[in-house]
This record gives structure tokens, C-alpha cells and sequence, in this order.
């Protein structure tokens, strides 16, 4: 099977990170049967906007579209607004494919560390699920009486049935595939268009899978509750906005945002999922080598998950692991030296090393 | 000078903590020069609600205007809707009393744990100021093609150059009096109205205060600075959403929703303040006589310092730090086993040796 995979490395770190994430791809075609990649590259990104003062080409979306899987860095530096950059690139990637779901796991590797006290990996394994193309993103408002004392924006937050019941339903699907409890955010007491419509559409849900164990958790006691007792939480779904936020805090309590991996998909597969580790592209460390490839190469193993090669993507969650357990590779943010090329060839030996054990 | 203290204990454990702040504002009023308290007493509630089909009465607001403060417990348990009680009561005293101030402190005290490994109280201090009377929470929105796959909520985030420009100017007003950074949580990249124009605000009211330092964060990467780097956090400044969240992951950084506490200010004081714990209910543990009553009694702390008696609030701080270092009456939120009177039984004792000892 050969995939085609458009590559954005985008903006800053984006470029460092994914140059390891692609030279872990062609070692797979290589170490495994029955899997090859094309790579088409894409120089979108802030460098292309002052270029050509748009995000991407006109036709951009037409030649993504060609692909199985888009592999994206970071979007975003000091030079573009980040209003502009990102709506002209990632969120119009997420929201245009319509990669409603974004599938965010928040798990304490092996030899990673948390920065909770008294919390282990057994306490820190969840599936975060966001929805990921309406909601607080929809990017529609209106901004009235401009510099005059009366002047004011409305954001709207449009929340329908359609991309409600469909986010929360793949929510119930995997806390069923999965035998866990699905945990679903709100703050119905506040916001009393958005979040009683969201809870409602939960409930109806919830009828049809009884066999399921469902909590429903306010987004501001979540945040302590992801700190004191994450091992309540398994499967989580959430608005666009909160899942934001909170999958953020989660890198936190997981080993930090050098080890966050997302993927953006379109389960029914009209368009192509995007997959890219959830950091930004950091500018202030940009350039220097040291950024940390293991959240795009986590996203690597998302997207071999996705293209239905679970053993891939579990052995690259192996040699992950085996890297932060040996701690003779480590990059900066966790406390070692070494660059971002040597721990990407470092997971690489890892892998190669799975694989021929298996073979034996 | 005799103050008027509306008190309203409310739902669920705000009624145990009430009655333990209530009883060291009296005592307070016995060891202090110079200051007195009447009190007038509101059932309002959803026990109230479940009466009169309304969690006030109808004029509930108008009664409450002519107090000087408001000491709220908590609102809200299971028989009405949440976003009935709270709409009903809580909020609607904060939007109607024009409390567009809302003000927590993000303290770990003296005798406090946190939950952060590697952080201790000179890393946790921060005064947080949210925007308290619109934005998110402004209430309106539209809900059409009920009950058809088409159907859709719209929930309005509002946001006025006069509410913004207000919060803001405070929290610079606040960070220069404190000699101390101003951090503003922003969402620029996704909120393409609201945060764009909380943004641009922010950078018109900095030109008016060179002599502040600033930083902008946005609210994602902001729930990791605060469990990774929280010393960077001085003075913050919020929307009302964003605030409402982040002050959450504060309590639980800085020992627990049991030390969190808030006060709700309208600073021309056309409209009285309100004071509360920033914890809920608790219906799972209410009536047993084990809240912790620490939260509670800040709030009354912060109380001392709006009537310009910064004196009786540090007093109150010391005296709940006594009963932290102490760790002889602790609550079972603490790790204790004492009950809510006894704990608050404590922090009167303490607060009288205070006094006793300064005279001396
Ligand atoms: C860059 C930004 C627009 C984006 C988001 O808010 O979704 C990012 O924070 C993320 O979580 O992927
Ligand atoms: C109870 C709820 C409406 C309230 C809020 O969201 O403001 C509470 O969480 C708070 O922070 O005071």
C-alpha cells in the first residue's frame, strides 16, 4: 500500500521537528511489509504569506486534498498576525476538510515524568476527543462602532446538532471500543446557549449506549481535576475551546508539550486527516536544532493508527519510550543535550531494533 | 463606622461556611476599633426556588442595593438547572451590580501544599483580575430549528471597548500600585473578534503605563505556565471565560478549592461588592459539618481590605496561616479530620492572640 503524504513543515521548529517525523516514515517503508510513502512538500506558512500575502496558493486546498494524510509542523511567527496565519492555514485546514475530530492522547510515557506530585503513569492515561471544526472556532462575528466609545465585537459560538451529535457520538464509540467511562466538558451554569445545548445532545446520546459509564465535569473544576485526579478521567470530549485548553494542560501534567501529539481527522475519509505534534513553532528556540521531535513523531504513530497499521504505530510508541527510559538521548526540554537530529536518529535505531527482535 | 452586610449562604455548603465567616466578622467586631456590622440575612436559593420560582425575590436586587457588601456561600445543587440558579442569583447580582471586577488571589500561604513538584510559595503568588460583567458570560445568543437536524445555538461572547478598556485600565492601575508585571491571557489565534479586540486594547491602555512590564499569553499555553513556571505570573488579567478557568487550575495549585477565594467589585461603589468562596455547593458532602471554612473566611479578608481596613485583612491571612503551619485543626480536605466549626473555632482563636499580641 503506498500513501501520499502532504507535508507542511510550516513555520519555526515546525521544519526541525518534521524532518525527523519524514526520515521515520522512509525507515518504515523500509523496516515493514506492505507500506510505502510519497511525499509531496509544501512551503506554506508565514515565509510563503509575505512572499505572496496568502497562507497558501489559491488552489492549495485542491492539491491537499490529493493526499491520504497531511503532515503538518507549526504554524505562526512574529512577522504575521496570528489571527491571520493560522485561520489562512491550520484552522482552514481542520475546518475546510471538515477533520471534525481531534484526537488528542494524554498518557505518561514510560520514563517520562509527570509534574504532579504523588501521580504515576497508571493515573495519567487518557483519550482526549475535541471537536474541532465549529463551536468557539467558527470565526464568525461582527465588531460595531469602531473607535468610538461604543464600540464592540460579538465572537460567535455556534454549536450545531449536526457537529454535535457527531463529535459525541465517536466519543461514545471509543469509550465503548475501548470499555471506559467517557467524561463530557461543560459549563452549562454559564453559558446557557452553548453549553445546555451541548449537555442536552449528551444526554440523548447517552440513551443509546447504556453500556457506557458517563460524568459530566464542569471546564473549570476539570482543570483540577485533571491535576488532582487525572486517573478519574479516560475518554474526554469537549468543545473546540475547551478541548483547546485543556489538551494543553494535560501536555502539562504529561511529561510537557515536547511529548503532545494531535490528529485531526475525518473519520468518514472525504478528505485527508492532518496529524502534527500540538506544540506551536516556538520562535524563541527556532533555528538552533534543539527542539524536541518526539510530539511530531508521536503523531507519526497517530497516523500509521490511522491508516489501520496499529503494530507500526505501537512499536514507534516503543521506541519513544525506550528513548526516555534509557535517558542517554535526551533533547534540552528534558533535561539532556542532545539535538533535534540526534534524538530523531535515536528513535530510529530504536525502531529498527523492535523490529528485528520481532523478526528473530 | 457600622457596615451592612447582606448574607447570603445559599446552597449546599455555603451555608456551613457562611455561618463560620459570619462568626469572625463578629468577633472582628469586638477586637477591632472602629468597626461594626449589621446583618441582614437572604434565603435565596434553589430551596427558595422550589417555593417561589425564583432564586430571589422580585425585589431581591433592590433589598440588596442598600447593603455596603454581599456574603455569598454558594449557589446552585441538584433539583434546579444550573443555568437557572446561577443566571438567577450569582450572576445576576455580578452583571445587575455592575461587579466587573472580579478579583483572586493565586496564593499558596504559609503552611499550604501544592500539588507542583519543585514549587514552593515565593514560585506561587499572583493577584488574578477577571473580567467579570460580559464577554462570554453576557447571556444572550438564539436557539433555532429546535428538535430538526438543522438545529442550532448561538452563544453571543460580547465584548465592549467600555468593558474591556475598564478591566484593563484596573489591572495596570493594580500592577503599578504592586510594583509588579501585568500578564493578559489572550486567544488571538482562534477568537478572531473578541480576543483580536481584547488584544488591541490592551496594547492602546499599555502606552499609558511605560513603567509596567507585559506580557501576553495565550490561554492554552497559560494552564501550562502555570503549573510549570507559575514565579512568571505577578498580575493577570482575564476574560470572563478565561478567568473563570484559569482561577480554577489556581486553586488547585495553591493548595485547593478549599483556600480559593474571590471578591466580585464594582470599584465606584455605586453598587455594592460581593464576596464568596470561590468553591460550589458540594452536594456530595454537604450537611456533614466537614467544609472547609478557609475559603470562606479569606473572602471576609478581602472584604476588610474593600472598607480600607488592610489591617484586619492581613490579620485574618496571618490568622489562617497559623492554622496551616499549625496543621493540629485541619479540615479533611487538608489531610485533617476537624469539622467545619471546629476549624473555624481555630481561626477565631488565632486571630484574638493576633490582636492580643500586637497590643501587648
Ligand atoms: C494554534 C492554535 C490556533 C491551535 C488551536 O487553538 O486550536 C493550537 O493551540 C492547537 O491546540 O492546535
Ligand atoms: C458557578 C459559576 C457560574 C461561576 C462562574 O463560572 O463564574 C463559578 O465557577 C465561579 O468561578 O465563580
Amino acid at each position: 500500500m503506498e500513501y501520499k503524504i502532504a507535508v507542511i513543515p510550516g513555520d519555526g521548529i515546525g521544519v526541525e521537528v518534521i524532518n525527523e517525523g519524514v526520515k521515520l516514515l522512509k525507515l518504515i517503508s523500509k523496516l515493514y511489509e506492505d507500506i510505502d510513502f510519497r511525499f509531496d512538500f509544501f512551503d506554506y506558512g508565514c515565509d510563503y504569506y509575505l512572499k505572496y500575502k496568502r497562507m497558501m496558493e489559491e488552489d492549495g486546498l485542491e492539491k491537499l486534498s490529493k493526499s491520504d494524510a497531511i503532515y503538518l509542523g507549526a504554524v505562526g511567527n512574529n512577522t504575521v498576525s496570528d489571527d491571520i496565519s493560522l485561520r489562512g492555514l491550520l484552522l482552514k485546514i481542520r475546518q475546510e476538510f471538515d477533520q471534525y475530530v481531534n484526537l488528542r492522547p494524554i498518557k505518561l510515557l514510560k520514563g517520562a515524568e509527570t509534574i504532579i506530585k504523588g501521580k504515576s503513569k497508571d493515573d495519567i492515561d487518557m483519550i482526549f476527543i475535541r471537536e474541532n471544526s465549529e463551536g468557539e472556532y467558527i470565526g464568525t462575528g461582527s465588531h460595531m462602532f469602531k473607535n468610538s466609545p461604543r464600540e464592540l465585537v460579538i465572537q460567535d459560538n455556534v454549536f450545531t446538532r449536526y457537529g454535535c451529535e457527531r463529535i459525541i457520538r465517536y466519543a461514545f464509540e471509543v469509550a465503548k471500543q475501548n470499555k471506559k467511562s467517557l467524561t463530557s466538558i461543560s459549563k452549562a451554569n454559564a453559558l446557557n446557549y452553548s453549553m445546555v445545548f451541548w449537555d442536552s445532545i449528551f444526554n440523548e446520546i447517552k440513551a443509546e449506549y447504556p453500556e457506557v459509564e458517563t460524568h459530566s465535569l464542569l471546564v473549570d473544576a476539570a482543570t483540577m481535576v485533571m491535576v488532582n485526579e487525572p486517573e478519574k478521567l479516560e475518554v474526554v470530549v469537549s468543545s473546540n475551546l475547551f478541548g483547546d485548553i485543556l489538551t494543553d494542560l494535560g501536555a502539562a501534567i504529561a511529561g510537557g508539550i515536547g511529548l503532545a501529539a494531535g490528529a485531526n481527522i475525518n473519520p468518514e475519509k472525504r478528505y485527508p486527516s492532518m496529524f502534527e505534534p500540538i506544540h506551536g513553532s516556538a520562535p524563541n528556540i527556532a533555528g538552533k536544532g534543539i527542539a524536541n521531535p518526539v510530539a511530531a513523531i508521536w503523531s507519526v504513530s497517530q497516523m500509521m493508527d490511522f491508516f489501520g497499521r496499529e503494530d507500526i504505530g505501537l512499536d514507534i510508541l516503543n521506541a519513544i519510550e525506550k528513548l526516555l527510559v534509557e535517558k542517554k538521548c535526551l533533547p534540552t526540554d528534558l533535561g539532556g543535550s542532545k539535538s533535534t537530529t540526534a534524538v530523531g536518529d535515536e528513535i530510529c535505531r530504536n525502531l529498527t531494533e523492535i523490529v528485528e527482535n520481532k523478526i528473530k
